[in-house]
């Protein structure tokens, strides 16, 4: 008999994860939104029913997947009026014990990516971080990770709120500061393009060796004459002068 | 005739960028760098004669390459015994008119690119960001650049220090938030090979699209219980907490 799964939740992530089990053979049977013209959306892709009341969820899902936003988990969980077999949340910064009052069998299930609807994703290279609440639960949330992903983890709930900590200076701030580059440039009329390159090389050395190893640039060669005269570029965006100043800092700072 | 070329600088760049002009049936004929380890190395790759002694440079090539530090590049150029054919600098943060009073024929070929001697670099990719002092001299500095590289482009010394000071956003600083993602990740003993795939895609949608219009995470969907959880995460660190703090500040403002 084939595995049961529900999703309550049809934003990005859940759509992307319920695609993908879908096309792994799993059988989608119900998708709950609060939006109902989204579940209906994602429903449709997958044979599968669809509701926008907690109360019209089927109870006979083997595994359920919550992958709401992280402020609505809670609500979630407290209005469903059934014990599900099999709970797991998708988060990154949940704990899993808002689990542990009310279901038997739960744990997390966090694909460490950044999924848009528009663009598809390979799941094949994301890591999966996964938790449960035994041994038993592991093994099962594992076997189902490995249908989707070669790079499953075990990651408990404190690991993955630092991991969540890591992605956002690696991902979130440095495309913030892609933002700033592109700012720069694009005021001398010059494409983003053009330092594409540039990241690429950086991003490969960081990986080939360690970031730490590979750190280049006036702030680690102490290069104080360019140092000042890119904050003088700088003097009209205090924003901008700031972060230059507090990472040529902190790069100064790790290299003693 | 073959055109010939002589480096003054044994680096990184100098290296990479002899090698390829090698390649490309360029005649190097002399190595200079104060280092005669280094310029020996380098010369006898191509077949060229090296020398540690600024007044032993050969006064017939029909180009200059100087590609040292920028603290040393005035120094060499105020020591040169003669008035040479064409010269050019490989800087990105200094001025191409560091050459005008001395020489007739000058100009700068900056490649946008970080180059370590051990790891080889595809220039065929690599922006050649090209200036000179007169049209001709362009141009014949682009039918050089055109000879390595798909990707030329004219640009002078204020853009060409904005781009530098754009890499430092964009390189420089985001490879230290890798360093400090990845020290986060060594203290819980996970590998930071976990947030490859996420990386990649940030970096993917940033250019498929705009930084700006993938930004991501709590700073951006104001999610102040996040935050507060992050900045307690790094409490005793504050290095780290007040680069969270001014990036998810500015991240907020640019929303505005």
């Amino acid at each position: 008999m084939r595995m049961k799964i529900s999703f309550i939740g049809a934003g990005n992530l859940a759509t992307h994860l319920a695609i993908e089990f879908y096309s792994r053979g799993f059988e989608i049977i119900q998708i709950f939104s609060r939006n109902i013209a989204n579940a209906k959306v994602l429903a449709q892709a997958l044979n599968a029913s669809y509701t926008d009341d907690l109360s019209q969820i089927y109870e006979n899902a083997d595994l359920y997947f919550v992958s709401v936003t992280d402020d609505s988990i809670l609500q979630v969980i407290e209005n469903l009026c059934f014990k599900p077999k099999f709970i797991v949340h998708t988060s990154g910064s949940i704990s899993m014990e808002i689990f542990t009052k009310r279901f038997e069998n739960y744990g997390v299930f966090y694909p460490l990516q950044t999924f848009s609807k528009m663009k598809k994703v390979e799941f094949e290279n994301i890591p999966i971080c996964l938790d449960a609440n035994n041994l038993e639960n592991l093994d099962y949330l594992t076997y189902l990770a490995k249908k989707i992903s070669n790079s499953v983890f075990f990651i408990d709930s404190n690991q993955r709120k630092q991991i969540h900590l890591a992605g956002v200076f690696a991902c979130n701030f440095v495309n913030h500061l892609w933002v700033i580059a592109n700012e720069i440039l694009e005021k001398q009329s010059i494409p983003f393009e053009i330092i594409k390159p540039l990241i690429q090389e950086t991003f490969h050395k960081a990986f080939l060796l360690s970031p730490a190893s590979v750190q280049t640039g006036p702030a680690m060669r102490n290069d104080e004459k360019v140092i000042q005269e890119h904050i003088k570029l700088l003097e009209h965006d205090k924003n901008s002068s700031d972060i230059y100043k507090i990472l040529t800092k902190s790069i100064q700072t790790y290299k003693k």
